[in-house]
């Protein structure tokens, strides 16, 4: 419990800045709020691990709002808006009338009458995702500023086309605890790579969001993926600049062996190119089924010329005492495992596979700190006083 | 909070008589029990807006059976719920085992052996939806009565053939609140008119619902629609009687404009003709695919004839003093925004956006209202209950 | 209140061994340990009738994980977790990422970082249900004793390949609750029997179920079905050996009429072929349609030559004074209601209507009873401490 208090008086001093705030981006945060992010999720983390309910709501809704798969990110969300007391209502937009042709202006306040949060993911398209985003805040600002809501519904990004904070958050979490501190986290070096998968159009958001994210701590973050799975250029430029500033570096090749060298972290992961991304979006404005098919052929085919992007021993052979950390946002595209040939090899993914789990289980806190940062005026003093109140999570034992 | 008290006190004049009972029709209700679900909403929604907790439950299930598609009585529905402390549970016909042709007397019975309410919604087929209900309130009576229901769960129409009471008692919330009171509605003319929509199959149950619920206020209720889309005999001869009793009028024509001319309040939305409703309806149950394809190309082309039924900024010019309240059941179709041509201009709908908003936001108070006035036996005691203790939606800000 | 107490002073005799169990077969629990179930499931009725709250849970999810339909069990678990203070959060693997090829033990890691409790439904296809469900057990456990979960959630089985112990003890809790007590179901005859039904592919887990469990109590257990509908071999040597071992008998005949003759009990239901669900198995794996539809065609002729195994008068007249206990786990076909010909006759059906209703009721609390054992130390003083504390499920009335 004296860790916990110690990280309160930590969140104390940073100045509670996230009020009443939308969480889309994290380069849009301060470093200072990101720390007060990561200073939340482990507090609540730990908290639920007393049994101390981190309630803090009696009653109230949080839209679910998934415009593509999810398993994890899905249980996260909910299990976040659990702990602090809200109910799930998932808006599946196939199950109402948007398809009549609402406007987002229309749905976004349709369904925050009685709602504090609204998580999206809206990740498939370039151009759309973060742009939805900011249409659903600006619809329930509307809301809240013409009496329409009593209440404003914070909006937390589940995943866009730009940036995945609640998965990058999550990983940054993970490497605090593993390297012990932030600031030990200077000059630690990490690849993130591109690897092969036989799989098609996996966002960019993780690869952008990670390097939009690590390159503020001073890290030396090497970016790597073969020639044509570019990300967005002004993400890229952020990073070059971010690191600049924060004392690390951004380099950027078409290698993932030089990537790898001597690196402390590993983090290769498959993405579609963003070409292909665009394409498939106008086919699909389109409905064009035929042209998706040949399009998933193209992309199929072009993934295939680079089989030998797989993070596997002798990758990790390369890295720093052949012991970097491999990291992943889950579920990974495992050879011989989900796949004949994918990300990484068995034997390298099971032996860190506690590790990825771990960094998974960060998440439903991180979700859970954006809302409670959002909700609550002296995130510190709120956090105390859910120690002071020992109301037990399960109360009769 | 001396306006809510105040509230109480009116609430408290009513005798309180719909303990136990069942809400499918308006017109099966007295008029001091629709001012008491009036009253309550009113009381509900401020009591949110002071972040008072409105749980009257600790635990329970709320049956949420949606046989047509809906966003925002869905999201209505269960933030009602949530915030009297119910945990919504969907019946999902699809997934269920109903399919197996398993009788409505097992499904309520087997749903409900812990649940409070049951939310139906079953509205596109012309005399099946309100039987269905019944058949529900049926099948829970002789669960209850026969000890194998501990509780017997309350059955909120939430839009059958005949009626949708949640949504024109939010109408009326509005129309109170508009206009100062419910005595300030006598003499005001509304023009409830059919409008045109590209769409097809709506159902009859908002235009009869407000037709059935208006004309008890002594308004000046002017109908109008295009030959062919006359609404149920028995809700026309209804509203004929209501308005004779209650001093106000009911007039049918099958001209927009005059039913405009010198109105308080619009409603232009449209409606299928009851004859394609009841021929889709036979289709459907001879899963007669091809007849449907054809039946929807007639309806269209029926609707394509009455395009001039538009509500726009010349019809609002004959309004009184051209400044009548556009209300909406929302979403609307708006002609150049979700399709080419529909019931609204885009100006129009955008003047009177946020009133259309705010009329949709009574919608879970008085949903809210309706369960707890079948829960409690006292409402204005159990209200002052929920203000002395004084309990807070968020209890940790 | 007394009989309360009396039941939680008996519960308090029996040693509390299932802290921290999941609950897969009842076979694998000792017989004290099913009355302890039966027990809690009995206390925690009269609690929700008498308006006591059952919660021990502030928060935390339950997960639903449903591979075949379901609309009482799915109620069931929704109400049993409710009542318990958790919210329910379906695993719906089609609109998950699993389809990615994730494995088990990443799932289940994945969807319990705050999950209590995870709820299994996998009957159809033997050899495959049971062996799922281990291994959600054994990915737990991996989470828990690795740090990656602060709980272990508890697996409880909502149908197996082998078993349905949450309908089975729902069913002797019936039978408990008729006859006065487990005692004195000593000596009582019950036909298990096979009954005809024009659908076809209804899992073996009821009947597997049922003569695993009612052996163990000296009941005369008579399993009767037509020729090629065996049951495992394995379940039928354990139903022999324990029927020995309990003082009752197990007899296995083609005969209906034999096993109907002076029954205290009847449960005439459907199953299908052991090699139908075999192959059956195949086929699906294999995505072979022309294979299914075929194999369809071939069990409902193989059913459709034993339409004579009905439940009507003519068979319960054979019954112990004709006037049997008729049992069925719902829905039955039911001759003329669900079906042309089916199960049982309306007639019966309906004469027993309320017994099979009340039969269903106890399952939400057979459910809440196996979940409350696996997480409290000591479930007697936790029961009483429910009674002490006294809050009211409707705490506003």
């Amino acid at each position: 419990m004296d860790k916990i208090k110690d990280k309160i008086r930590s969140l104390n001093e940073i100045p509670a800045t996230m009020y009443g705030k939308d969480f889309l981006l994290t380069w849009e945060k301060t470093e200072a709020e990101l720390r007060s992010v990561l200073l939340t999720t482990e507090i609540l983390q730990e908290l639920h691990a007393k049994n101390i309910s981190t309630r803090i709501f009696e009653s109230g809704l949080a839209v679910s709002n998934f415009r593509d798969n999810s398993t994890r990110t899905r249980f996260s969300f909910a299990s976040a808006v659990n702990a602090l007391g809200l109910a799930v209502q998932d808006l599946d937009e196939g199950k109402s009338q948007i398809a009549h042709g609402e406007t987002v202006q229309e749905t976004a306040n349709m369904i925050s009458f009685l709602t504090e949060v609204i998580g999206i993911r809206d990740d498939m398209y370039p151009g759309l995702g973060d742009k939805y985003q900011r249409q659903v805040i600006a619809a329930v600002k509307y809301g809240y500023d013409n009496g329409i809501l009593a209440q404003k519904p914070v909006v937390v990004n589940l995943q866009s086309d730009l940036d995945h904070p609640t998965q990058t958050l999550a990983d940054l979490a993970k490497l605090k605890e593993y390297f012990g501190s932030l600031e030990n986290l200077k000059g630690k070096k990490i690849a993130m790579t591109w690897a092969y998968s036989p799989s098609y159009g996996k966002p960019l958001s993780v690869p952008q969001g990670l390097i939009g994210l690590l390159t503020r701590w001073g890290m030396k973050v090497s970016l790597a993926h073969p020639e044509g799975y570019e990300l967005l250029p002004d993400i890229m430029s952020l990073a070059e600049k971010q690191a600049q500033d924060s004392g690390g570096s951004f380099e950027v090749s078409n290698d993932m062996k030089s990537a790898f060298k001597e690196a402390d972290i590993v983090y290769p992961k498959s993405w579609a190119p963003l070409s292909i991304m665009r394409q498939r979006t106008e086919l699909v404005q389109k409905t064009d089924f035929e042209g998706l098919k040949g399009l998933e052929k193209e992309a199929l085919s072009m993934n295939a010329r680079h089989k030998e992007w797989e993070c596997n021993a002798a990758m990790m052979a390369m890295t720093r005492n052949g012991d970097a950390l491999y990291q992943h946002c889950l579920p990974a595209d495992i050879s011989g495992v989900s796949c004949a040939a994918g990300e990484v090899s068995a034997d390298v993914f099971n032996k860190y596979m506690k590790e990825t789990y771990q960094q998974a289980g960060f998440k439903p806190f991180v979700i859970a700190a954006m809302i409670l940062l959002a909700k609550v005026k002296n995130p510190a003093e709120a956090l105390a006083e859910l120690i002071d109140q020992n109301k037990k999570r399960q109360f009769i034992v």
